[in-house]
Parts: structure tokens; C-alpha cells; sequence
């Protein structure tokens, strides 16, 4: 269980198996976010026939609400939302520093108020784990402090506090059927990501996880951290880089030697009637589309492409039908898991190298920032 | 092409068969409601595996919006909202009277201001009828008046009113494609409900609608009315009861001879996070369901039956998750499906006499009157 088998390289970029209680995960592989135990808009149905495997939900929110020992009773995570392939659940460290007004970090954990209704929780290592030992998720998440990557001070304080961490979340970790991964700080700092990177490795994680990406810093600033940690990390396990991102990223990442994506962008950009395109970025919203009889994109297949006219999608949203959200969360999807398929593909058939550089000007029209987990999913 | 095939009968109920260009109606049917051409937060692939044949959408919603022109060019309304089933429009009467604050009504027609924007629009019978051959669908109907039931005066002036409008319309009609049906006025009263079911029966119509019921008077007056008017309708042709209604009604009208039913009610129910039972009307929002591992209805084999618990829709619902409205959608129009099914299948085996009583004991608990139409879908 839990291993990592690598099926094809290409320079950096990896074709892989991940081996979890609920299935085989075919690497690199696009995570959709289901932040409160849901995909939104989107049935469980949907999303197989979207060809989804992996699933992240948040341990932060699912702890507040209905809690974790509810869905614990419930038969956990799996049966409670009807996901049968793997789940992944973050640590909801990065909720509790973002999400929560008032909170007070300490060398033992963080006490911070529900951004629901205000009442005061603390969340510690320990704790983080027993939350996700109920949630019940295949992979967990160490409990780690994302920092400002543009503070050196606080990044190198947050990195040193996330190995502590690290350490308390394996010693806490109690199921076998849930692999832990750990998590790599150290903001922009070279130095402090190389010293991360060297000591997360060392660690008996099944996976390595690299957070504190896209909360700031620039794209080129990205790309670097992930040049300099990659060839640090065992070939054996997989990577994870958290809360990352746009089509454009996802080349970039899987070029680097990622191996594991989640971001919540696909489904938010579809509530705010946003569709990815190989034209760039398309809102359908806009008066242009009112007459449009063509799909979002004549490259894509999937369910919305095939069956709906951009007039069509555009006469919904201007009428405030939620079906848009459904249609355009399908759509987005579809084009994250379809490009991470598309380039393991090319891994394993050895023209990746080749495609690079088209993927990349196909989807720089798509390649806006995002902050992306301050957003609910 | 419009022919309807009588299949059997026992007593007043029949099933039947209503031969459409877009396939044949197995009667009794339930219709979903589509009023902007969506049926809410579902998409026509779930429409499609929840059974539904027959789905009305709205013609005063559609042509404010995206206008009933823009679909004309598009395709239609099948190829627009891509359901290849039959459709049928409503005339934008009944919405004229009750979305629209201001509305000057006269003998030729109804001048009233867009809920939208308040502009100003005029429908008379002929621009009715040429707005529904724009949008093309299957069965379309008569424009009329539907009165208050317990207005006596008004019930005579609109039925009046109704039959010229009848003559009009029919008139007014243009596409051999599409069949148009005639609606039976008359409020409450008996002699203005048999004159009127008299003269529209007279006419060429392919089929025959009662309005004006399910809108203010009694369950007993309902079933009174359609006593007296279904014996004096003509045999070779489907019978419509508009707006109507709860399960319980479904079982009340089979029995008096309607062959075909729409109503709002269980996708405005889901949204409101009520689910038809066989208990009972259940409000899933309510605590008593937060641990409770059952599905909705023990007795239901719909998706959302099969796949969740009523704690995992309480999350969803407290969570405001879109997800619960699809999933409670799904399981009240499955219910009303079902039903009709079943009612057919017993009418056909000779068996629907003892199946009315334990339906209408099963289903009580859900009858709650809904004034159904005033609502948007």
C-alpha cells in the first residue's frame, strides 16, 4: 500500500502509480476540490463520468461542519459524500491562518475563532491528525504553517515550526490505511526551501507535499522553488504541489517533476461564469455570446462542449439558473483532468518534450493568478 | 402525427399513448417543470435518466428572455435547452396575470409591464401563438384568462373571454408540427365549467386543458369540477390539468379520467429542502436528520435514494451546498415519475381500483396545497 511506482520519465516530468486502499492513482494527476464533502454543483456521478480520481476535501471546514466524528459515525469520508476513489484532505492549517480573523499562533498549535459563528477552537498537530484519522481520507496532510513568502523572518520561523510539526503529526498518526504526507515550507528563500526539502525527505512520509506556492509570490519565483526542490525529493514518493492551478501551471509543474494537483479554481472561475478556452479565457456572461451557437471550446469534449451552445450557457447565467454552474464547473474540470491526462499520456509515449511549448501558448490566455484556497471552493 | 392511442381503461383512468414529432407520450405523464428552459439545477442527461418524457417550459419567461426570436434562431427550444423529447409551452397567460404588477386586460388582449424591467409588452391570442411557433414546442397552448374561482362575475367575463381567445388562437396558429391545445375556464361553477368544456371539446384542438384549477378553491371543489368535466370530454383526445399538483393529486386526477400533469412543486419544494416520503413531507434542514444514516425514502430507488443519507443532505443544506437542491430535485420528480408509472402500469394490469386507496394513504402526508404556477419553476 501506498506505494509509488514510476511507469515513464521525461526529464523531469513523471508518469506514475500511486496505490491507495481505493484505488490506483494514475500521476500526474488534477485533484478537484470538494471543500465540505462536495465537488459544487456537482453529483458524484458527475464527476466519475468526468474522469476524476482524486478528491480534496477540507479538514477545517468538515471539522467545524457537521464535525468529524459525525462523519466518522457516518462510515467516514467515502461513504458520507459517496466517493469511492481516493480523498485527500489538507491539514486546515491553511484555512485556520486565512479564513479565521482572530488567531494566535504558539510553538504547540493555533487557537483561532470558527468563521461561521466566532466560537474559539484550537487546532495542534495532534489534533490536526485525529480530525483527518476521522474524516478517513487516503492521504492526509502533516500540520504545517504556510508563511508570507515575501517575509524571510517569518518564513524561516513558519518552516522551522512546520518540521516540528512534521515530526508531532507523524508520531500522532494512528491509521494504516491513511498514507501522511509531509509538507516543505520556506517561502522564496533558496536556503530555506533547500534545508525544508532535505529534511521533510528525510522523514518516513509516503509523500512530499510542497506548500506555500501561489499565495503571493511570482510565477518565475514559483518555477525556481520548484527547479531547486524536485531533484531534492526520493524518486520513490509521490509530489504534491498544493493549491496549484491554472492550465498553464499544471504544464509547468508536471515539466518540473510534480506529480499531484488540487486547486479550486476550475470550479470557482464556473461560479463567476468563467470558462477556460483554448482562446483565452472566456466570460460567458458577456452580451458577445448572446447569439453564439458554438460550444466554449471546439477543442473540447466533454458533456457541456458536446450538448450547449455558448447562447445557450450565457441565456442561463444572465437568468441566474444555477445549471450554468454545474455546466461550467463540468467544462473546467474537464479541461484540468483532460490536460493532466493528455500529458501523462506523452510521458509514457516519450513526446512530452514536444508538447510543451504548444500546451504552454494554448493556455496562456487562462494563466490569471489565483489565491486559490482562501476561496471556499 | 397528434393522435392519441387509448391503451386501456378502468373506470375513468386511462393510459394511453400521445403521438408528438419529437416521440410518443405514455400517458398519464408527469411533466418537470423548465420555466427559462432549464429545469432547475438539473441537466437534460439527469432529466433524462430520471424518466421524464414531457417537459413544459415557459413562454412570458422566454420570450422577456433571452427572447423567443433568439431561440427561433438557435434551433428551437429542443435544440436550444437540448432536449429531444417532447416539449410543450404554456401560453404566458397565467404569468401575465400573476407576475406582473400592472396589467391592463381588454377584450383583444393583456397589456403588462416585464417583471424584469419594467417595460411594457402587450400578448394578445395571435402574438401568444406566434411566440410559441417560434419557440417550437410539441404541444402548445390557447391563450386565456384564468380567473379568480371564487369571483363568480370574473369566472363568467374570462371564460367568455377564453373562448374567443380559443377561436383566435387556433387561428393564429401557423406549424402543422406542433399541436395546440384548448383550455376549459369557469372557476368553480358548474354550469360555467360544463358550457365551457362544451365548446372547447367542439373545437378541432388535438387536446383539451383545464385551467384555473389549484389556484384558490377547495380539494373538494377540484375534484367536483373534475367530475363533471372529464365524462364530457371527447374520448380520442388527451386531457391536461394544468399546475397540478402534489402526489396525492396526481393519484386524484388518474383516477377522473387527466392524462397529463405539470407542476413546479417538487423542484420549489427542493429548493426549500423539502422532500416528498412516504412518511410524510420531510424537511431535511431540520436537526432530527443530522445523524441519520437513512435515505430520504426507504421505498425509493432514485439516484439520490441509492447514493445518499439524510445526514449527508442535512450537511449539504446547512452547508448551503448547491448540490442538495440537484439531489432533492432528483428524488421529488423521481417520486412524481414513479407515480404516473405506476399508475399506468396498474391501469394497463387492470389493478389501479386497489392501488388508489393505499396511494392516496401513502401520499397523504405530502399534500399540502401549492398555488403552483405564480412561482418561477
Amino acid at each position: 500500500m501506498f506505494e509509488y511506482d514510476l511507469i515513464a520519465r521525461q526529464g523531469k516530468a513523471r508518469a506514475g502509480v500511486f496505490h491507495t486502499p481505493h484505488g490506483d492513482l494514475q500521476t500526474p494527476v488534477f485533484a478537484p476540490v470538494g471543500t465540505q464533502a462536495t465537488v459544487k454543483t456537482l453529483t458524484p456521478d458527475q464527476l466519475n463520468d468526468l474522469g476524476a480520481s482524486l478528491v480534496l476535501t477540507n479538514t477545517y471546514h468538515l471539522y467545524l461542519r457537521p464535525g468529524d466524528e459525525l462523519i466518522a459515525e457516518q462510515g467516514g469520508l467515502h461513504q458520507f459524500m459517496n466517493w469511492p476513489n481516493p480523498i485527500l484532505t489538507d491539514s486546515g492549517g491553511f484555512q485556520v491562518f486565512s479564513l479565521s480573523k482572530t488567531r494566535k499562533i504558539d510553538n504547540d498549535g493555533v487557537t483561532f475563532k470558527s468563521h461561521i459563528d466566532g466560537s474559539t477552537h484550537r487546532f495542534t498537530p495532534e489534533r490536526s491528525i485525529q480530525i483527518q484519522n476521522n474524516l478517513g481520507a487516503d492521504i492526509i496532510m502533516a500540520f504545517d504553517e504556510c508563511s508570507d513568502p515575501n517575509d524571510h523572518t517569518y518564513s524561516k520561523i513558519a518552516m522551522e515550526r512546520t518540521h516540528r510539526w512534521a515530526e508531532r503529526s507523524l508520531e500522532a498518526h494512528r491509521r494504516s490505511d491513511q498514507a501522511i504526507f509531509g509538507i516543505i515550507q520556506g517561502g522564496v528563500d533558496p536556503e530555506l526551501r533547500e534545508k525544508s526539502a532535505n529534511f521533510i525527505s528525510s522523514m518516513p512520509f509516503p509523500g512530499i507535499a510542497i506548500g506555500g506556492l501561489s499565495v503571493g509570490e511570482t510565477k518565475d519565483e514559483m518555477h525556481d522553488i520548484l527547479d531547486l526542490v524536485t531533484p531534492l525529493l526520493p524518486e520513490n514518493k509521490p509530489r504534491y504541489l498544493m493549491g496549484v492551478g491554472t492550465p498553464e501551471d499544471l504544464i509547468n509543474g508536471v515539466a518540473r517533476g510534480i506529480d499531484i494537483f488540487d486547486c479550486v479554481l476550475p470550479t470557482r472561475l464556473a461560479r463567476h461564469n468563467a470558462a477556460f478556452s483554448s482562446e483565452g479565457r472566456l466570460n460567458l456572461m458577456n452580451a458577445i455570446f448572446a447569439r453564439d451557437s458554438r460550444p466554449i471550446d471546439a477543442l473540447c469534449d466533454c458533456y457541456t462542449c458536446r450538448t450547449f451552445t455558448r447562447a445557450y450557457l450565457r441565456h442561463l447565467i444572465v437568468a441566474k439558473e444555477l445549471l450554468a454552474g454545474t455546466l461550467l464547473s463540468i467544462h473546467n474540470l474537464h479541461t484540468m483532468i483532460a490536460l493532466v491526462n493528455d500529458m501523462r499520456n506523452s510521458i509514457v509515449e516519450g513526446t512530452f518534450d514536444n508538447i510543451i511549448g504548444q500546451g504552454l501558448l494554448q493556455w496562456q490566455g487562462n494563466a490569471e493568478r489565483t489565491n486559490s484556497k482562501k476561496d471556499k471552493g
